[in-house]
């Protein structure tokens, strides 16, 4: 498949690129061009022994291409339980509502239900997402079945799945079609023994690979890891080893300067979630003070069982805001900041570099965002108009791999959304009876 | 115009009443039916003397009517800053980067600015808008002209507007199309001297009016008015006898315990402006203070270059997260409440009692949400599916008075978007060079 992308304002997401007008080239599932105009009839002139025969031509109209959003964390299946737990603390949450259905869902279960998000993650310019959950071969299929990207991490802890199993689908999912790969994790310090965590580190050393977790997202659960270990969890994982090749955790509300440090020292990402940790009032994560240390931040929705919303563009304008709140500072986390963390940091954290930027020979996984509705208009700075006033509404093309999986409002993912939502209800029935 | 909704999930957002699965009828600007298909047949035999030959009927398809919602704080004409003059604290962004752009401003520049608005509130479902400019006789001819409900006030201050034109706008601009009307006001303590809101007072009392204000947005300007006076402008503003026929706040971030006991004794509504609260770094109101002592909330996105987005759905979230995050307790302000302060609170705070439900002889101010798209699903709960998950994308049509001015990306307000945001580019190059 070839498509030729002409007349659109250009994002490329590099750092040393403004905005400019002209044409994005994908073959197959990568760029080989991004450019003006002109630029594009020198390319021709230079590869006059490669006739560009186009399967498509899009005319942008002036609208804007980028690199798709990365949702650097998330539980797609948990789609079931979306609206059905609200209002409650986290770990009330967890312990009454969410681990009593979790133990219902069959692989299968899980399969149908990552569908919805899936769908939902289309529509705000998602393409890739970092996932976890209960099924990671399930999870994989259906990611793959969808044609969207899928990094997984392993939720393993005290009371689902194993460091066997941890493996098992670190060798297996890596490599095993262009859509999936898998990074060393686990669920948390508070589900999971230290043994556990021990042998986590084991594979760690045995693959040289980074290592990832829920960390510090609640004060309580902080606070009782000290009193566990008299260390915090990015203390603990860094004395056994886990960051010996770097990785990340999910959340990182509740960090100290010394956590900090180890962070800036082990190169770990931060992943933030603000809408997760705003609806179930876990805190406010000191982003500020990440970008200060040189740590590089994600954004991810968690599950939509906990935010409830799939929406970068909610994310993103929580990020910048919530900074604005915790530092009561309104010049506080720049939105040129913010907008790299949800394409290029995100990109990086998850091992897609090749999914970063818009450049040749990178991965087509190009969004078009649509500059001619309302909240876009006047167009004073396209970036402040993304991160502050932006919605899912303007994002009108999702390109993974060179192939569009929505446009206009219509998807391409092998399967009806009616279809979809069909499954989701039966299982529904089934699990809550 | 007689239009029959039918197969719809309705929404009355009466106190007493269920989603329920049914019809609405609108003959002209009116509500006349509110039921199920039974009661519709049932209606009919009643009124056989009446026959109802539609014009339009619409399939909803399970899809949800609800009533539109109500912005109770904007200021339309500010889409010309939008992205402007972000990540600057308020006092900054006012005095420095606002005020010298609106010197230069003309009442028919506000004219064609406030379009790209009303053009943004319609993809929301935004009915109705509480507005504060310049020039409210050209403010109330853009609304008129694009069928959309608007209730000003004045922004009357040391610098701009006077009591007497506050005065003739009050009596010219009430009652003079079903689309605009008018309530008393000024721009704030911190801009307007005593002798300016001792004449406000006795407009108040000549007209036995409710009175609004922006009041208490920054702890500053709240500081600042104690200094001055020894007391909050809540307090100044009751004492001046202001409160007398009550009217409410706009942001009343920085209130007091005995603040909120004048606001309780005078009948006052709180305008919360989350939003724009947390872009210039004011603070978080006290929502869950306010529902505990029986204010009345609702809910403003204030102006385009403060927030930047004007979407109801935005700032539905950040109500219950921010309230979730200030008490830290994940079941602070509950969804429900939150949709009845979008709606139900804001008509009443606006003066808009015949806009706040769906009900028999209600104004036709309704809106359509697609419960088809992937974050509405599964339907757990849909009040919190709007709350948590909603999305601007959710709104397929927006009625006013009977009119549908949007339905499925279309609008209808007799001009195109394109001409709007030509006019706002022409405004543009004038005024920025």
């Amino acid at each position: 498949m070839r498509t030729r992308f002409y007349n659109a304002r250009v994002l490329t997401m590099e750092s040393d690129r403004d905005i400019f007008f002209g044409e994005v080239w994908v073959v197959e599932d990568r760029i080989i061009f991004v450019g003006t105009e002109e630029e594009g009839r020198l390319y021709c002139d230079k590869h006059k022994d490669t006739i560009l025969i186009w399967d498509r031509e899009i005319d942008c109209k002036g609208n804007l291409l980028m690199p798709g959003f990365k949702n650097a964390h998330t539980h797609s299946a948990m789609t079931l339980m979306r609206s059905k737990a609200d209002d409650l603390p986290l770990q009330d949450w967890l312990g009454t509502q969410i681990f009593p259905i979790e133990a219902k869902m069959t692989g299968e279960d899980i399969y149908h239900l990552s569908k919805i998000s899936i769908l939902e993650y289309l529509t705000s310019g998602i393409t890739s997402v970092f996932e976890m959950y209960l099924t990671p071969f399930t999870v994989a299929d259906s990611f793959r079945d969808c044609g969207m990207r899928c990094v997984q991490t392993s939720c393993v802890n005290n009371f689902s799945q194993s460091v066997e199993l941890l493996e098992k689908y670190y060798t297996d999912i890596n490599g095993r079609d262009p859509y999936n790969s898998f990074i060393l994790g686990v669920h948390a310090e508070y589900t999971c023994s230290r043994e556990l965590l021990e042998k986590c580190a084991e594979l760690v050393h045995k693959y040289r690979a980074p290592f990832w977790a829920h960390i510090q997202e609640t004060e309580k659960e902080t606070k009782e890891c000290i009193e566990r270990y008299g260390m915090t969890p990015i203390e603990l994982f860094d004395s056994l080893g886990l960051f010996d090749y770097g990785g990340g955790g999910y959340h990182l509300v509740w960090t100290n300067d010394r956590d900090r440090e180890i962070m800036k020292k082990r190169g770990l990402y931060a992943v933030t979630n603000p809408g997760s940790n705003t609806k179930l009032a876990s805190g406010i994560a000191p982003i500020a003070k990440y970008l200060e240390c040189g740590i590089p931040v994600a954004i991810g929705t968690d599950g939509p069982a906990s935010n409830n919303c799939l929406d970068m563009f909610r994310e993103m304008f929580l990020v910048t805001g919530l900074a604005k709140l915790k530092d009561m500072d309104a010049s506080s986390v720049d939105a040129t900041e913010v907008l790299k963390m949800a394409t290029v940091n995100g990109a990086h954290a998850m091992g897609l570099d090749d999914a970063d930027v818009l450049a040749e020979g990178k991965l087509a996984d190009i969004i078009m965002v649509d500059l001619q509705q309302p909240n876009m208009q006047p167009i004073n700075n396209i970036v402040k108009n993304l991160v502050y006033s932006g919605s899912k509404s303007n994002v009108v093309m999702t390109m993974i791999g060179g192939i569009i999986r929505y446009e206009n409002g219509k998807f391409n993912i092998g399967v009806e959304p009616s279809e979809v939502y069909g499954k989701a209800e039966e299982i529904k029935n089934r699990i809550y009876g």
